[in-house]
């Protein structure tokens, strides 16, 4: 296809196309003539990855990890994909003191910890600052949080796609930023619906439904 | 205390906590003399909470919708903690056209569907996004998370202090919002837990262990 074609078919304006090209982000297409170039779906592909990448707030750099990755895969799989999930925001600065919170709750729930892996530094800093507004992790909600949360990670595996590693890699990244803000929602709605039945009708057992189905 | 105290033991500086009391979000003290004010531990609760509202990503104007909920709550519970809880971000555009995936997502688990209330807006804008980027919400993954965060949302409830609105709306905001980042890092880590018992030892299996203490 041209030039013109992939700008229509991916969404992505022209300018931004030709800067993806100049960064070498996006390959370059199969030249036709002197002002022309030929892009296939490789090319298509290559750039929704990219625009989704953007969207959800990855500077180009990091854009270009995940693409390289891609393109140039580790040894293992689970290399590759812990160097691409590294690339996804947020950007904490790592800290010579190691990760306490983290660790122990990590500890506790009886799971790897990794103080190079970002999502370590994440967890340390988000649990400093429940602390810090006054509603430390207790014991037993995070029991609860790493129960519920590891069946929710084990059904995002089951749907990872296996058959190359570039869509292992697409999936894992994408999927692993995309649906933290549905989970954030879903929690929401969820404090919603109960709350509701609690507030509103004291009497009505929001486990009730449940139940009868269970049987 | 004198404003100094309050300072130091809010961690506020001066020229801030001078803004919070021009802009009536902190709550005047009692004159001593023409130059000096007394403050007390309610001064002190109110300033902490406004430093992690601001801390959070609260813009002023929502920080006055929690203060004021906080000091004339509506006449019911649910409907004070709606108002506070509508205040966070993230802060979408209403749709007139309704909220179909949302509307869709809820009615299949069960839950309460008010289009007014803002995390709807947010489910729906979530799920657009996964499926914009080709990894749609199926029906087995709704299936699943609705069941676990709402599990989660019970334990955050659970542990809802009721000794005083204030406290209820305090908390209810201020844990909706900080849980929010560990849950995501929690998962990222389920993610790489998970991976690698699967991708580095593929004769492993995850679940042994929990099986096992379930005997």
């Amino acid at each position: 296809m041209r030039v013109s074609e992939l700008v229509a078919a991916s969404g992505v304006p022209l300018a931004t196309v030709k800067y993806y090209l100049r960064e070498g982000l996006l390959m370059p297409g199969e030249s036709t003539s002197a002002t022309r170039a030929d892009y296939t779906d490789l090319h298509l592909r290559r750039l929704t990855l990219i625009k989704a990448l953007a969207g959800i707030g990855l500077p180009l750099p990091k854009i270009r990890v995940i693409v390289e990755l891609i393109d140039e895969p580790r040894e293992s799989l689970f290399d590759t994909l812990g160097h691409a999930l590294a690339a996804l925001p947020p950007y904490l600065e790592p800290v010579r003191e190691g990760y306490p919170r983290a660790k122990a709750a990590l500890d506790r729930l009886g799971q790897i910890y990794d103080p190079d892996y970002p999502a370590v530094a994440q967890l340390e800093h988000a649990l400093a600052a429940a602390e810090d507004v006054g509603i430390p992790m207790s014991d037993e909600r995070l029991r609860s949080y790493g129960e519920h949360v590891l069946a929710i990670a084990r059904i995002d595996l089951a749907s990872m796609p296996a058959r190359s590693p570039e869509s292992t890699v697409e999936y894992a990244v994408l999927g692993t930023a995309i649906y933290e803000p549905v989970l954030a929602a879903l929690r929401r709605l969820a404090h919603q619906h109960l709350m509701a039945t609690m507030l509103l009708d004291p009497d009505a057992d929001p486990d009730a439904d449940e139940r009868a189905h269970d049987r």
